[in-house]
């Protein structure tokens, strides 16, 4: 994504608390009581603009949603949009996810959401790509029994790379996979990444996997 | 692969024994005697026209390779390739993979190779397709430890389905991973069929899986 350098994005997040959680790791353990609602905890790690979280917590309003973003010109966006039509159920985090298990307690959260992450694709990139079994082992730490984490994205390498990390992993199970997801009938939000590459002919590479007891 | 009926293909396999081995079961634990070398043997489960193999063979003359092939008018295509060039390395089955442990014993195959199967894509016919669980479950009897199952496909689904089987099944690790063949760099011979689909900008599936002892 390019990003445009916005200027006191931080002050603006900032004079939002009521929907921009600071202090993440205060609430760890306790997220459903900043909800009205009690329902499951769906975090998308790496929400971008913000049109997904929206979407998804129009339609599913008795699911609690938070959305994850380490850039405040990012997040800046999904709090405009917040802002146009306030949702109970949804709040945002400015953080990194490499601060996951500080930011929420085990089992806290039903789903997990990665979509059209960084790919990272060079070599010595690879410990920050979204799916390396470091950020996996944090997913697992969170992640509530039969938790699932979704994935999309439209880089072929991430993907293979990441189904091959989650096939490695014997705490996920994986459920469904798409190699072109417009092709199926299963639901799904587009993101604003989506709809372009969709329009490009690209196909977008799917997967559901299931956090389930190991061995 | 549209088949066009040839008459009397079973009597020109029959004229052949040296090459296209009858009474396959006879053979099962010492398929090696039947081979110069003591290599190990690499086995196409659905060997088509056999360019796959004969290809192989040329290439790694200490390598066994056997060709199973159901549809006897394809097979006598392999035979007649085999009889333009013949190669000591190369063995024919005309047969059936729902009898491969009875062909093949335990331990015996060092990789196995499903070249561009077929799909059989409707639910009832899940059952027929070679990387259904029961079929892992043959190959798993016959492959030697940390052999080698080597899979390509361009149908998607079909993709799809094998890798969410081999997935499932804890006696193989999946290695290596592509959903756009010609873009890596990686060893292909390509069969027939990945010709004619390259040239029409299909992407070709790939997938390499170790078998490894379970739990």
């Amino acid at each position: 994504m390019r990003l445009r350098k916005i200027k006191h994005a931080e002050e603006q997040l900032a004079d939002h608390p009521e929907v921009v959680i600071a202090n993440s790791e205060d609430h760890r353990g306790s997220w459903k009581a900043l909800f009205e609602c009690s329902g499951p905890i769906h975090l998308e790690v790496g929400c971008g603009k913000g049109k997904f979280v929206m979407a998804m917590a129009s339609i599913f309003p008795d699911w609690n949603f938070i959305a994850l973003e380490r850039f405040d010109s990012v997040l800046i966006r999904v709090l405009e949009k917040w802002l146009l039509e306030p949702k109970k159920n949804v709040r945002m985090i400015h953080g990194d996810a490499l601060d996951l298990t500080r930011m929420f307690g085990p089992g806290e959260v039903s789903s997990i959401y990665l979509n059209f992450s960084d790919p990272w694709p060079k070599r010595r990139q690879e410990k920050r790509r979204l799916t390396h079994p470091n950020y996996l082992s944090k997913y697992r730490q969170i992640l509530s029994p039969k938790g699932q984490l979704i994935l999309k994205t439209d880089n072929d390498r991430f993907f293979c790379y990441s189904l091959m990390q989650i096939n490695e992993d014997d705490h996920f199970r994986i459920d469904r996979l798409s190699l072109n997801l417009a092709e199926t009938s299963w639901f799904n939000i587009k993101t604003e990444f989506e709809e372009r590459f969709e329009t490009q002919g690209q196909p977008i590479y799917y997967l559901e996997a299931t956090f389930i007891e190991g061995d």
